[in-house]
């Protein structure tokens, strides 16, 4: 943790982005790791545990963290927390909470609520359009003799 | 949205990941675009919405889609749902719903109830330490005085 916390002090003082860190760990060894990297890469979704997430998988190969923890300087947003999900991580560690991202001005409270809620209730604007050709990408898919479910 | 499901298929056919495409549209012009690469780049993030929004946000040179709109095959998951929001887009059009997801072996329906839930309620563990040093990250944030809030 006290890693993940110096990558979050070091993206801040390098103009990184926002003042997060984060490290995947397997076997007691950090696989992966980095700090928030939106304002440098010009990519919102670039946050710490995505960027620990990713450069895990590529150092291991694959897509599937099993076996793996997080240590994060702050409690994930949703984004992150969901890539965990996907990632199959097995545990996850943090510092600081939703609140004390929300008092030094980030949204990630706000995300939870807006994720929780249903699609008309959100200041995000959803519409759906076409479902039954965009079911065809799901039968091609089940379909598939070879398919990697994941 | 068109296009959008032609990336799902193009996707699945030529073993990217799963069956999901989506498109940025900023004033009725495709600015990103991208299929599920999960499986070709092992990287459980590289979900087709997350893709769209990079390309977007690199060839705009922002890190914010004000003005822009999400097309996607599929209602998005959690993260990319809250990648919507991080990248400020204005609106979000979907085909397919999380439960055509869920039909397909896709666990989107399952991280929405995730997210939502308190802490020790998931299925993926949590625990908390060394928040007091943590905060020293936020602390930086805020002391910084050519900080860029986003």
């Amino acid at each position: 943790m006290r890693r993940a916390i110096a990558l979050a002090l070091e993206g801040v003082s390098g103009n990184q982005g926002g003042p997060f860190g984060a490290v995947i760990v397997k076997d007691g060894v950090i696989v992966g790791e980095s700090f928030n990297r939106v304002l440098a890469t010009n990519d919102p979704t670039a946050h710490a545990e995505v960027g620990a997430i990713r450069a895990a998988c590529r150092k291991l190969g694959t897509f599937e963290l099993h076996g793996c923890e997080l240590y994060t300087s702050c409690e994930p947003c949703p984004m992150c927390l969901a890539a965990a999900y996907w990632a199959r991580l097995d545990r996850v560690h943090y510092a600081c909470e939703r609140a004390d991202a929300a008092r030094a001005g980030f949204d990630d409270s706000l995300l939870y609520d807006e994720v929780a809620k249903a699609m008309p209730e959100r200041k995000l604007a959803f519409g759906q359009m076409l479902r039954d050709e965009g079911l065809a990408a799901f039968q091609a898919w089940l379909d598939k003799p070879d398919r990697t479910q994941y």
